[in-house]
């Protein structure tokens, strides 16, 4: 695990949020994207070699629009970069953290990406995403 | 606004919690803290140029034992490094963002620092921080 390579905040309205967290951070986010598979929008925020993603559930199957409805707005995530995110699964898992997923898969800016429950990491959820060579 | 300095963890127990997170990142935290001020004793893990900060209560005092008692364990903030303090201050009152305390004060690894109401911030409790130079 290399660094903090973004926080996930959950919202309830991306453009008003945009327009919050531009005002915060004294810029634009550099990034929209939508991903299906996930059921949300999501913005990135550029702050030198980290970032700050909004994300906004496009339907109730989304696990963030369940995350709004019992906690409201807020940080949802933090995300690791990793180098080896296979090696990287298999060393937490065998120190006992439980994956969501048995494989990653590519998420949000085409990384691969997983995350891990809350539960074993005192209440955080922690995701690990790796930049995939082209 | 420069980048992520670290995320701050709200824990019932420092000691637990440093093993959990020693196995999460494969390495100790460097650092160990008794904020008075905050009735906070506090641990940080060094991830290349960001960190995690764990932060257990010492006391019913302390505005994390609250956190605890209403969210449970968790993200409790995300910290940006900023160079001008005073500066940011006024650039984000002037923007409509609510700090918590008039002025900045000392924090952890003795940096000046200030949070902004996590109300004008979609729930993001928001920490500003800045090295101190000697």
């Amino acid at each position: 695990m290399k660094k903090i390579d973004h926080i996930g905040v959950a919202v309830k309205n991306l453009e008003a949020s945009n327009d919050l967290f531009s005002k915060l951070f004294n810029r634009k986010p550099f990034h929209h994207e939508t991903l299906e598979t996930q059921q949300l929008n999501v913005s990135f925020f550029k702050l030198e070699d980290t970032k700050v993603e909004l994300l906004e559930p496009i339907s109730e199957k989304s696990t963030v629009h369940k995350f709004l409805q019992t906690k409201g707005e807020g940080i949802h995530h933090v995300a690791f970069e990793v180098d080896d995110i296979y090696a990287e699964m298999e060393r937490l898992k065998n120190e006992g953290f439980l994956p969501l997923t048995e494989k990653p898969y590519v998420g949000a800016l085409n990384k691969l990406v997983c995350f891990f429950h809350p539960k074993t990491t005192n209440g955080v959820l922690v995701e690990l995403c790796q930049k995939v060579q082209h």
